[in-house]
């Protein structure tokens, strides 16, 4: 059965994803793409932009799992609020559409996609750009879903991914 | 046309709602509770059952319309994203079933319902039992999300509140 990640990367005003597939040991490159949601927007308003619009990606591209990023901001505590409420309708979308969610810190998607977790935006995007053999550079947000839904394809493929899909709980890439 | 007010305050581990009717200048106490999330589980375990829990909620006592307390902690940066989490799992929760939702800050409850902002817990409790004529004192969470239902009761009784029933938005009793 082919696998198809939905990579999430969750953010106050845009919202990035990623859909790719695993064959084999190759990923292939499905679609990707931002989120908007209105600025100056009441909260019901976004969230209903964000919802719809994860939901129109998975009735267009049928993903089998989904990783969203695990987002920490320290700037103030507003912000982190507001990143949270993102953060948390994104899930639901995702959980609404029954798609088993792993989550991973910016760290461990940088470790998995660069090979160390300090390294740049730049060399997260050209790591997506070569692994996933495409012809420009994604958008910022669409290159960091994509990211997220390379990190679990890595994270997913040995023997703790098969646990995980078959029901058991993967947080991080480590089974919890 | 009788106006149903569901009132919810969100909380990471423990979400609270509370169900009143306007009834001409009168206020009916028709339902409350909590919802708890089970602790340790993933955030996609919780979001499944705050929003399960919310839509059985909505479809039991069916509202007219929302109001979400505007939380804030500054605790720390970890607890303030899981409560924004939560939020935004309960806001997406009651934008899915069409509802309009208002927001009021703890402030703005305490005001409306009290009379002054900084009125302890206690005092906010006993408001609830005394305007709703209550036989007993609901649980913390319950109470607050009543409060919360009663605050929008009372700020949109008049014409800010007829103006956002017919579609304007309202945020913390305000036209914005």
């Amino acid at each position: 059965m082919k696998r198809r990640i939905l990579g999430i990367d969750p953010g106050s005003r845009i919202c990035g994803f990623g859909v790719i597939d695993i064959v084999g040991s190759q990923r292939h490159y499905v679609a990707s793409g931002a989120i908007r949601t209105p600025q100056g927007a009441s909260l019901a308003e976004r969230v209903k932009v964000l919802v719809d619009g994860i939901h129109q990606v998975i009735d267009t591209y049928q993903p089998t799992e989904a990783a969203l990023e695990q987002v920490f901001v320290n700037v103030n505590p507003a912000a982190t609020l507001m990143l949270g409420q993102a953060r948390g309708a994104c899930m639901t979308a995702l959980v609404l559409k029954g798609l088993p969610v792993a989550e991973y810190t910016a760290l461990q998607v940088k470790q998995s996609v660069v090979g160390q977790g300090k390294a740049p935006k730049e060399q997260v995007q050209f790591m997506v750009v070569t692994m996933l053999n495409l012809s420009g550079t994604p958008q910022a947000d669409a290159a960091d879903a994509l990211a997220v839904a390379l990190a679990h394809a890595n994270h997913s493929g040995g023997a703790i991914g098969q646990l995980a899909r078959s029901g058991l709980r993967v947080k991080g890439g480590r089974l919890v």
